[in-house]
């Protein structure tokens, strides 16, 4: 069975397909179109797609320095305003893809298969591109959606656990923030590990068309869109103080963790606002867990960095934190909180609760602060 | 006198102003803004304009290689999601400043003061840029229209002929493409060398007002608005075969001559389409005159050079040339001409007749062919 549905944008409408065995459907379609595609993945990639920019998918390759190479190969395979682009891979394709292709002779169509659970379930709808400058994470980049996005849903067979919770982190976190019956409808759906193959399509589509509600009704990120950063905030300064040895969608759970702490410790929850966010917390912390007995292991925390690198975050203004937390009756609510050192050892403190909780090694950050 | 009209485009509408001493009052409004200024041209800003990015103005600069370090200046003088970026200049500034607004954390607003009559006559409006890659003219770019286009008149006095000659033929030929009409309005303004406030007014908002018909019903450059390719595909060859030792504007006048001669020649003319394509040619013909009285020197020109430029224009495809040729009743027309010997005989014929009538040296090239 295959699901379908569209995403409505200002450059025009876009579709998406959810269903198993499609990506040979997509090369069939597209036997002129150029591939950028994933180096590790080119061995699933059909003979009948050949002309073929192979990408090496790291942050490195996802920076605006890099770019005129991408560029340089397309036109040496012969891009012309008419070619058509197929991305395959996970969220540095779809960066990469979207920027390239939106600049290209000023822009070609495109298609994106994505092929980790945090594309699938979040980031392959929106239309957004992240694109690293001169050491500095997604400073640039734009919206330019593809013209179809194509989930094969057999892709998921090559993940491990941490990639996988790390997708569903993302899922629970949409569907949270669009309500409290959505965010039960997401649990009912049974999200698990290993994810057999129909739950995987039924979650996908119920995290994609709630994300689509958010999307559509602001498409260039500027209210309701923003609640989808829940997590993000406190996530993002937990990856980057280590240098990225938590992964995105692992981070994004623990900040979300983090964000339950810090909106109970700012008596900002009512009580059946602590009794939602406590439900996603044990979901999420549950996952976690998971992730843990797969054999990941934590990286040694140094509490100090994690606090410096939240303070930088370009999402915050002068005078205040800007961070998305939960409120009353399983809401979100993006909120703005003075910059003193009140909130920062509020901050702190809850950082320290939930790696403590995890069994995350704080010990270098208590030395140094 | 002010004049002022607005440009509605999907990303909303934007305003143009024309007027004389405006950059005082732009700088007025935008104390906080970042300055993204041709650096030639510093010595004119006023000093509350004090966050400034200067910009070597040459082709180089204009690429993709060369924009990670203008986005590193935007940072390091602490441009934010709420930054408003200023941007003086001719076409490489404009086409820097579309490009690094467009993607500096997925878009800030900017304003845009041309400085060339090019600029001010033709491409400040419409919201299109063009980056070389890698040695590749103009591979990549994008639309990202500013919120207000402001024209200050005073900025001409500092052009020479060539170039103010350079910008009333983008004007003409935006004028001409409109309609018979059009063209006749265009001349009784009095283009004219020297060019005075008043009557650079007057034509300016002619040509905007002109060009802003084409725009609007075609933003994004798939019909209408081919058009105003007119006199480019031809004058383009010129240019590059020239190493730009012809300048784009009177490579334009060039080209719209060739693109005249070659409509005869191919029998495309009716005979009232000929007597008002001829009666352009006239008016592009004396001012390029004007250009080589002021002293400016025809570069030897290697007509082989010339054809192959043509011949690998990314406007053609596989089987046809594409250009915009004058037709019946003073209207232009993009046709497709059959790649074959007669062709690029009929080509060579019609770049060899301009040359000579204007007193350009090929002696290069017929010793080649």
């Amino acid at each position: 069975m295959q699901e379908s549905f569209d995403i409505v944008s200002s450059s025009g409408s876009y579709a998406v397909r959810i269903g198993r065995g499609l990506l040979a459907n997509v090369v069939d379609a597209h036997r002129d179109a150029i591939y950028l595609v994933d180096e590790r993945l080119a061995h699933l990639l059909p003979e009948a797609a050949a002309r073929r920019v192979l990408i090496e998918a790291n942050e490195s390759r996802k920076s605006l320095e890099a770019m005129p190479e991408v560029i340089l190969k397309l036109r040496e395979l012969g891009a012309n305003r008419s070619t058509h682009i197929v991305s395959i891979g996970g969220g540095v394709l779809q960066d990469i893809a979207t920027f390239a292709a939106s600049v290209y002779m000023r822009g070609l169509s495109w298609t994106y298969m994505p092929t980790t659970l945090l594309g699938m379930a979040d980031s392959c709808i929106g239309g957004k591109s992240s694109i690293n400058v001169l050491g500095y994470k997604n400073l640039v980049g734009n919206f330019y959606p593809p013209v179809e996005v194509v989930i094969d849903i057999d892709f998921i067979r090559s993940l491990d656990a941490e990639q996988v919770i790390g997708g569903l982190n993302e899922a629970v976190k949409i569907c949270y923030a669009r309500g409290a019956q959505s965010f039960a409808d997401y649990l009912a759906e049974g999200p698990a590990w290993p994810l057999p193959p129909e739950t995987a399509q039924r979650l996908l589509t119920r995290s994609l068309i709630t994300k689509k509600w958010f999307i559509e009704i602001d498409e260039f990120d500027r209210k309701e869109r923003l609640l989808l950063n829940y997590g993000h905030t406190f996530g993002h300064a937990l990856e980057a103080a280590t240098q990225f040895g938590v992964s995105h969608g692992v981070a994004v759970g623990l900040g979300m963790l983090v964000a339950i702490d810090f909106a109970k410790r700012g008596a900002r929850l009512t009580q059946t606002g602590a009794s939602h966010a406590e439900a996603l917390g044990r979901h999420v912390s549950a996952m976690t867990d998971i992730v843990v007995e797969s054999g990941v292991r934590w990286p040694k925390v140094d509490l100090t960095a994690v606090l410096q690198k939240f303070d930088n975050d370009k999402k915050h203004n002068t005078e205040f934190y800007r961070v998305v937390v939960p409120v009353r009756d399983g809401e979100l609510e993006l909120v703005s909180i003075a910059r003193n050192d009140d909130t920062r050892a509020a901050l702190r403190a809850s950082y320290e609760a939930v790696f403590s909780q995890l069994g995350i090694d704080t010990a270098v950050a208590s030395n140094v602060a």
